[in-house]
C-alpha cells in the first residue's frame, strides 16, 4: 500500500466558488507557493483544500493543530519495536518525502515550534531537517503546504517570519444568495426555507461584536437546515442549531431570539 | 467480546424528561449531528446522556474531562510490549471506530488539543486522523458525539471554532412539581417531606451570586432525601446534605439555616 | 494475600466523639454516599476517619493529595516487566475494585483531574473509567469515598461541580474539658497539667487572623504534654512543641509568650 | 557515506552581494570567529550562508530554532536499540565532530540553554562538554558557527554574555536596483514588472511602524512576481504575494492598496 | 551490607553546644516526635543533626531539598532492569524502612507534594503509603524525621498543615566568645585573631536589612580564618570569605570596608 | 583509561594576573575552600580557572549552566542498556569522585536545584549523596569547586544560603597597558594597534547604563584585533567585531561611531 493512499480523497467534494480562488490555488499551486487561508470559522476553508487536492488529484494530509502539537507530532518520532527503536514519520515528513498537499489547521494553535519547523519547507530549500535521525527530506516534486488562520478569532498571530513565507487567500461568508442555496444543498430542505435560515444568520453576524465573537456560520446554517429536513420544526431547529450555541449570555440570547422573530 | 460491550448501559436509567428535549436528540443523532449539553451542575444531564444512549441502543463511552487530559488521552497511546509497541485506541477512537455515542463531561476543562481533536469527527468528514501511527479512522455509521458544558460554573469558555460546530439543548432544573416527584422517587421518601426539601433547594437557588456559585442541585435533594430515607432528621440530614455541602462562609451559613427555618 | 489486606486498620484508634458524627456517618456508608470532612489543622478528621473503617470493618486507603498528584497516580499505570507491560491499580482503582474506604485526604491541593476522576464514583453510575486500558471499573459494593478539606487554611476552593457531590461533617476541636481528656488520655500526663496546656491552646487560637493563620491543633496539644511525660519542663515543652512551631514573628512570638505566661 | 554527505550544498546558490559581505565572512571563516548575521525578515541572510558554505566548499548544517528546542537537541540524545542504548549525535555535535558550518536561524527563539551550549564552542577552547556520555568533543579544524537574529522581530534579546561572543554582520533589503534585478531572475518576469513590484515592496516598508511590524521581504516580491509569471493579473498577483499576507487589519489593509494604486 | 551502612555518621562530629538543644532533641526523639530546627543560614543546624544522628548511634539521611525534588524523589522510583522493572527505593523509605533518621534540609524549598508526602509518618500513624507499589511501609521504631528551615532567608512558609505536626527548635548564632572558639577550633589560628574575624562578623550582622539579606555566618567566619592558617594576611582573607560573597552592590561593600576597618 | 583523561588541560593556558589571585585560587584550593569568580563577560574568569587547573596539574570539569541543566545533569542518571539499566556519573560527581576541579559557570543560570546539590560538598562533610542510586560518594582529596557569577548582567541573585559557603574573588578588565599586551600577544597585531582597539573598547565600558548592558570585553577587542591581523581594515574590524556584536539600537550604534572616530 502506498504510504499517502488513506489519505487521498475519495469522491468529489462539494464545494461552491465564491470568487477566484480556485484558478489563484491552481497558479499557487504550479508554482509550489505555500498558501495561508484566511477567514472566520466555518465560511468553507477546509472543504476548500479538500476540494482543491481532489481536483488537482494529491493526497490531502490534514492536520487539526493546537496547543500541545509539537514539532515532533509533525516530524515523527522514534517508536520502540522488538528489533529495537523504529522510526515513524509525522504527517508533515510523509506528506513531504511522497508528495502529498498537507494542510495545517489553524497553525496559530499550535507550539511555537511548529511554526518555525515548515520554515525550511517554504523557501527555496523545500527540505526538512529530521534532527532527530540527522535525516534531511528533499521535499517531493508534488508536495505542497497550505495554512489555515482565523483572523478575528484567533487571540494569537502568526509571526512575521512565519506569514512572510506565504501567499494568502482571504474567506468570508458566501453572499446570501450563494449561501441559500448551499443551505438548500446541503440539507435537502426548500430553497425558501433555505433563504429564511439565511436571513437569520445574517442577522445574527450583525451582533458580531456586540456580544457575540463570531455570527453564525455557513456550517450552521447547513446544522439548522438539516434538523428542519429531519422534521424539526424551523423555530426549534434554528434555536437549538444556531442560537443557543451562539451565546450563553441572556441578553445577547435575548438579542438572537429578536432576531429569530424578525427572520422566520 | 465486543470492544464495546463494557460500555453499554444495561438497565434503563430513570429519567423525566422535562421538555422536548428526548425528541430532540433523537433528531440529532438520526443526522448525526453533534450536541452541546448546557445547564447547572447535577441537573440530569448526564443522566439525560445515559437514557438517550439506552433508549437509542447504542453504547456510551463517558470521559470526564479535566485539565490534564490531552489529545493522547482520547486517540490512544503505544503501549510497550513483550513483542514490541502495541496500540491502544483511546475512549473517542474506540468510540468512533466500533459506533458508540461518545460524551465527552464537562468538555471545556480539557485541555486546549481535546477540543481541536475532535473537529473532523464534527463535519461531513466524520473522520479521526490518528497521528502516532499514521492512520485514519472512518467514524462508524453509529458513532455520535455528544459534550456538556455548565456555563454559569466553568470559568473558561469554549472555542467559538468548536462551539459553532454543535447544535445545542438548554437544560435547567425541574419545575417545583417534577423535581419533588423525582426526589420522592429516586430516595423513596413520601411526596410531601421530599417537597420540603426541594423548597429548600429552591431557596438555595435564590442566593446565587450572592454567596453562593449556584445553589442546590437537584442530586443534593436527592442524597438529602436519602439520608432521611436511612432515618436522619430531616434538619441534619439538610444540614449534611445541603447546607454544609454548599459554603465554608459563616455569613452564607446563616443565611441558608434562614432557608432551612422557612422551609421546613 | 488479599489486595486489601495492607490497607486493614489493625487495633481499635482512639477517638473521641464529639457530636452525633458516627452516626451521620454511618447514615452515610450506609447509602454509600460520598462524604466531605471539612475543619481545622490536627482537630481529628483523619483519626475520625480512621476509627469508622475499623468501626464498620473496612479496609481505608488514604491518599495525602498533593499538588503533583495527578489522575494516573489515583487510578493506576503500567509498569515495564519482562514480559512486556504490567498494569497496576492505583489507590482509587484499589479500593473501588475490591471495596475499600477511599480517603483523599486535603483533595483541593491535588491537581484539577484528580477532582474529576472521582466524578463518576459519586454518583449513581458508582464506575470508574480506567482510560489507560479502557478498561470500567463497577465499584464494590463495599466500597464508599471520604474527603477531607480545610476552609481555614487551603489557599484553593473546591470545584462547585465537585462540592456538590458531597455530604459533609463540619469539625471543629473538642471543647475545653473533652480536649484535656485526650491530652491526657493520649500523653499519660495528669489531667490539672492537661488542662493547663488545653488552656494555652485555647489562647492561641484566640490569635487566629491576629499573627497567626491557625491556633494550636489538638495534635500539638499532645505533643506538649508527650515532651512533659517525656520529663521536659512544662514550660520548655511549650515552647518546643506550640510556640516555636506555630510562629517565626518576632511580634506573634511575643505574644505567644504572654498567653503562656497567663496560662501556666 | 561520510556524516555529512547529506548536509553538502549541491549546486551554487543565487546569491547577489550587496557589500563587503563575502570577503569579510571570509576572513572570520579563516580565523574561525563565530558570526551573527542580524537584519529583517527574508532579506536573504539565510541564502547568503548557504551560499558562502558553498563557495567555501563546506556542508552546511542548519538548524532552525525554536521554542521547544533544548540543548540536547543541538547535542545528540541515546536511542534505545536491540543491543541497549546508541548514541545519536545532534546537528550540532555533527557539524563540531565532522567540520561543518553550523547555522543557528533566529538563534533567541531556542531556549535558554542553546544560548549556553554553543559557549565553549566560541571561544578558544573549541570544545563541546557532551554531558549526557561524558565525551569532550575537540571540534574540528572546519568546524566554524554562524547565527542569524532578527533584532526588529525578535521579542527576546541575545544574551549579553552570549552576543559578545560574535563577530555580526548587519544586512538590509538590497538597493532598488539591485532588487528589482533579484525578483527579475528569480521569477522569469520583464525587469520594469520586477520594477513595479519592488516599488510597491519599498512602500510597505513605508508602513513599518505604522500598522505593520515589517514591511514586505524580498522573498515575497519574488513569489509576486512568480504568480505574474505563472499567468496571474499583476494586482491579483500583489494583493495574493504581498498585501494579505501583511496584514488581517482592515485600515492598514486600505493603506496598502492605495501603495498599490500608486506602485502599478 | 546493611542498606543503611553509608548513612552511618564516622567520627564524632565537632559540635558546641549552645542551649539544652542537646537534651530536647533526645526527649523529642524518645517520643519519636517529628523535629523541625529553624535558624539562619551557617548556625550550625545540619551539623547539629550530624551530632545527634551520632549521639543516637542512629544512620543519618540527609535530603537537601529543592525545587525540582519531588515527592517521588523521596519515597522511591521502579527502574528498568534486565528481568523487567526493579523498585528502589527513595532516602525517605529507606530511613523509615530501616530505622534511620531522615533529615530533610530546607524543606520548604521542595515541592508542594513533599510535604504532603510525610504527613502519614508524622503523627501516630507512621507509616508511608507507597503509592507507586500499593505498599504501605510502617516506620520503623528507631525512624524520626527531622528538618530545616531559615524564616529569614526562605521566601516560601512552610504549610500551617505541615508546620503544625512538628516540634520546634531555635538555632542563632553563638555568642561572640563561643563562636571565637569556634572559630580557633575549626581553623587552627589563635584565639585572638579568631575574636577579631568574630568581631568584623557581629559587626556585619548588624548590617542586616540595611543591604544584606543576611549577615556572615559562623561558618563563612570559619573560612577567613581558614585562609589566615594557610598563610593569607587578615584582611585578604576577611575580604575574600567575608566582604565579596556577601554582597555585589558597590554601598555595602563599602559599608563592610569600613567594618573591616573598625575590627581588625 | 582514566575517566578524567579527557577532561586534563593540555598546553599552558596563556593567563596574564591582574593581581594576587593566583596566590589566592592557591591558598582556597589548600584548603579545598569552594570558589566563587565574580565579574563582567569576558574579563578572563573561565581563562584563569583553566591556567590554575593546569598550574595545579588537576583535571578540570567545566559545565556551562543554564536554565534546563538539572541537579540530574550534574549528578548522573541511569541510562538503559542490554543487561537493563546502567549508571552514568554526571561532571559533578565525576569531578567529585575522581578528584577533579568542578567548574560550573554562570551558577546562577542553573535550576533551582543546581545549587543546592552542591551543598554537601561544600562543607566539612565533602559529600555527594547520589539520590537515584542510593549512594553516598564522598570527594575524592583532589576534589574542589569553583562557580563563575556576573552580579552586572546576570538577572538572578545567588541565594545567601549558597553564597555564603564561597570565598570569593572579583574580577574586572584589566588596566589599559595590560589589556593591550594581552591583546597583541593573542592575536599577533603591533602593539600600538592593539592600544588603538583597547582605547576604544574602553569608550565602549563607558556607556554602560547608557544603552549598553556591558562594554566590549577583552574577548572582543581580541576579535577585533585578530580580523585586522586577518587583513580587515581596522575600522571594519572594529564595526564587526565590536560595535554590530554589541547594540541593535540606532542611537546607541550612532554613539559608538563617536567613540571609533574618536579612537582609531
Amino acid at each position: 500500500m502506498h504510504p499517502l493512499d488513506a489519505w487521498r480523497v475519495g469522491a468529489e467534494p462539494f464545494y461552491q466558488e465564491v470568487g477566484a480562488e480556485v484558478a489563484l490555488f491552481e497558479a499557487a499551486y504550479a508554482r509550489r507557493l505555500p498558501l495561508l487561508l484566511k477567514g472566520p470559522t466555518g465560511c468553507g476553508k477546509t472543504r476548500f483544500v479538500e476540494y482543491m487536492a481532489w481536483r488537482l488529484g494529491r493526497p490531502l494530509v490534514t492536520v487539526a493543530c493546537n496547543d500541545d502539537l509539537s514539532a515532533n507530532d509533525l516530524v515523527g518520532r522514534w517508536l520502540l519495536d522488538a528489533d529495537g527503536t523504529r522510526w515513524q514519520d509525522g504527517p508533515l515528513t510523509l506528506a513531504a518525502r511522497y508528495g502529498a498537499i498537507c494542510y495545517l489547521d489553524e497553525i496559530v494553535e499550535a507550539r511555537a515550534d511548529t511554526a518555525v519547523v515548515i520554515h525550511p519547507l517554504t523557501d527555496t530549500r523545500r527540505m526538512l531537517p529530521v534532527g532527530a535521525r540527522n535525516e534531511i527530506v528533499r521535499a517531493h516534486p508534488d508536495f505542497a503546504l497550505a495554512v489555515s488562520y482565523n483572523p478575528g478569532a484567533d487571540a494569537r498571530e502568526m509571526k512575521t517570519s512565519t506569514r512572510q513565507r506565504f501567499c494568502a487567500l482571504a474567506f468570508d461568508y458566501p453572499a446570501r444568495e450563494a449561501e441559500a442555496a448551499i443551505v438548500a444543498r446541503e440539507s435537502g430542505i426548500a430553497p425558501e426555507r433555505a433563504a429564511q435560515i439565511v436571513g437569520l444568520g445574517i442577522r445574527t453576524r450583525r451582533l458580531q461584536g456586540q456580544g457575540l465573537d463570531e455570527g453564525a456560520s455557513t456550517r450552521m446554517l447547513v446544522q439548522a437546515a438539516t434538523l428542519v429536513a429531519q422534521g424539526v420544526a424551523l423555530g426549534d431547529a434554528c434555536r437549538m442549531a444556531l442560537l443557543d450555541p451562539l451565546t450563553d449570555d441572556p441578553a445577547t440570547r435575548q438579542a438572537l431570539e429578536g432576531a429569530l422573530d424578525a427572520a422566520l
